[in-house]
């Protein structure tokens, strides 16, 4: 075990703008973990880190401490190369739903240990929750067969992954220490690290319903994960891309869900089968699998389709059974006609999450069926009065809170405006 | 009760750098005394306001919130005007002791809640306590009949006393945040404004042996603190004095009340009786007590000696029981001939500490025999082979360690050199 430190004076050194050593990194991570170093020690620390930040190196040490908390899972046994991909959340992203068999279908397996929503932004597991007998939890050896059989895996992180950012994410949550792209990087980074994955695609989101509310941020990030994935041996690549407008045309489980076999279906939305075949094919690159197949075939032709059955039933799931619907709907109108310029991903987010698609706590339950749907997107004419949303849920007594916080989304210009559309905004790698 | 907020809101704003609402303070001080804020989301908190501050404003506040938390005394029974004296902790300070006989011989009424000594200061309570059937803890009337009969307590603060920064304290300590001169001056005006004095005396110590090691902060810190007195109706002056070397002739519990019963006794060591003269000066002004008698004139007279026995008696203790001396002693010979011309307070105090004078946490036992003994003060000439210092100890195994500490504390430079010895710096308010 590492040579014992004090507490204080590992807090002390980083409020005061040290650079931690590599013993105090290991230390204080592992004795956090352990229980010797106290919340109330750490999240000092943690708020120190936020002000005062920590360099290139730090951060990769800080990350490996959290990845040996714990296994390091190794899919070297399945046969064929793994790419993952991580999003660092938005409203509407259900990206990883036609994704994960897309690459599946073009002969890379994919290992995705995923999250659930919190506040505005959804989560993976969620949304296929919303499929009848759907099960998040595998063991690694269900993991592995999967992937072997199927290509595709899309679950929980087992307990055994990077346990010190869990503890640090709870942490971080109820103490303001968030917002550090050192914290946040590591955090992100240790999982997919320990996950065991050989390729990782980032898609760092900027823009009002994203994390990151401007550029600079989501490069500083983006750069910063690239470098901790290219450290720890794992191909890495990010896209910046634009989170100011929802993807898709839905935001909310079941919603996206559908929205996503759209897109399975050869279908759907054009933002969201745009960035389906752009990350597949920087995963696909990330996992030096020259000579796969175009991953718009794959949609048009049915194949990945046919993986996403395969993997919804090997976890339990029925791909054929009906998906919930809400039981209450309420449209939102334009309030005059033009083009709309803007539709605020934040405040969709916000309304999503009052309508009962969100939680507050990670403890809090979510509706499958709750959500919002989109009738036009950034750069469509309008009409005065034609539905622009329509909004989704159990409880009618949600309808107002929801409105509430759509209140100044939409802005609609007059004839023969353009937003600024770019979808993908920069490539980082 | 105080509108409720969401306690990471409002570590959020002072991350970020912003000014606490009164409402914020008032909420977040009530709710952690209350336990609502966990002791994790406080110390992100401290950890903040320590790295970005707070304003004039915000510290007034923080203090009335940390009153606030319990209850308030009041000595307007007493019948005399209330003066009270707080030092922020040095090496030797034994200042106390002389001083509120000296006060309350010259007519003004001193009620001390006094302190324990932690790492390399010592504590008021704990040199009293090598007093055989001396007690520190009072009930509220029992202060105040002593107030009134002997016109001096130096007693352990009650529990209702600024509940909030008995608990903050015990939080700072083990988790970095306790170098912020904002939560430094809140912590002790709060007490001292709670406790109920009428006037108040800051002796704020500057050099090696204080909390503050240079002149800037430690007149930052006085002056915050003059200011907090000033606005809670409390008339508080402050005098900046030299903590390079320590008070007297003596470091350590026993060794130090000794050395005070030659001052009352109208003799003692020159530094001691100038800032026990000075300090009584400035309390007797601030209490309004013209024509009070001058402070030398009663430690000549035996008046203050007077009231320092009916002041120990009056708390169960024997003024003529004799004091412990350690089984132990050892001496430190001076290693050249010359003038000394610096003999360092923190050292001596870290000796002084590894003797057994000392506590590293609020719950260790000290020793009232353990200390350093000095036979030279810096500006004094010595002879090679001549003692400086004698160690006292009960355990002769704690010499080497108290030697390591004090191996660059002794400076002799060639004769004529002359140190720089004013002890009274500044005086502010």
């Amino acid at each position: 075990m590492a040579e014992a430190f004090d507490a204080v004076d590992v807090i002390r050194a980083k409020r005061d703008g040290a650079v931690l050593t590599d013993a105090q990194i290991d230390w204080v991570v592992d004795a956090y973990t352990r229980g010797t170093v106290a919340d109330e020690q750490m999240s000092a620390l943690l708020m120190a880190i936020l002000i005062r930040g920590m360099d290139t190196p730090e951060i990769a040490r800080w990350t490996e401490a959290m990845i040996r908390s714990g296994e390091r899972l190794d899919f070297a046994g399945v046969g064929r190369p793994t790419a993952d991909k991580h999003s660092t959340g938005g409203v509407g992203d259900k990206i990883t739903l036609p994704l994960a068999p897309v690459v599946a279908a073009c002969g890379v397996a994919v290992p995705q240990l995923s999250g659930r929503g919190l506040g505005h932004t959804g989560g993976t597991l969620d949304k296929l929750e919303s499929i009848p007998g759907w099960r998040a939890s595998l063991a690694y050896d269900e993991i592995v067969t999967q992937l072997r059989d199927v290509g595709a895996v899309v679950c929980a992180p087992t307990d055994t992954l990077a346990p010190a950012d869990r503890k640090l994410y709870a942490l971080r949550d109820v103490t303001g220490t968030v917002e550090s792209i050192p914290l946040i990087a590591s955090s992100i980074m240790s999982k997919k690290i320990a996950e065991g994955t050989q390729a990782l695609v980032l898609d760092v989101k900027v823009g009002s319903g994203a994390f990151m509310k401007n550029a600079g941020d989501a490069r500083r990030l983006a750069t910063t994960m690239v470098e901790l994935g290219a450290a720890a041996g794992v191909r890495t690549v990010a896209l910046l891309t634009n989170m100011d407008t929802p993807l898709g045309r839905t935001a909310g489980n079941a919603l996206e869900v559908r929205e996503s076999l759209d897109v399975l279906a050869g279908g759907g939305p054009a933002d969201v089968v745009e960035l389906t075949v752009a990350l597949a094919q920087e995963m696909l690159l990330a996992a030096g699998a020259t000579g796969a197949p175009d991953p718009s075939d794959v949609l048009k032709d049915g194949t990945a389709m046919d993986v996403w059955r395969r993997m919804i039933r090997a976890q339990g799931g029925d791909p054929d059974a009906p998906l919930p619907r809400a039981a209450e709907t309420q449209d939102v109108l334009a309030p005059a006609e033009g083009v709309l310029v803007r539709l605020d991903a934040y405040q969709v987010g916000l309304a999503a999450w009052r309508l009962g698609a969100g939680r507050s706590r990670k403890e809090d339950p979510v509706s499958a069926r709750a959500g919002v749907e989109l009738h036009a997107k950034p750069g469509m004419h309008v009409r005065a009065g034609q539905p622009l949303l329509t909004l989704h849920t159990d409880d009618p007594a949600r309808f107002a809170r929801a409105l509430s916080a759509l209140e100044d989304a939409v802005e609609i210009a007059p004839a023969g405006s353009r937003p600024d559309q770019a979808l993908i905004l920069d490539r980082i790698g």
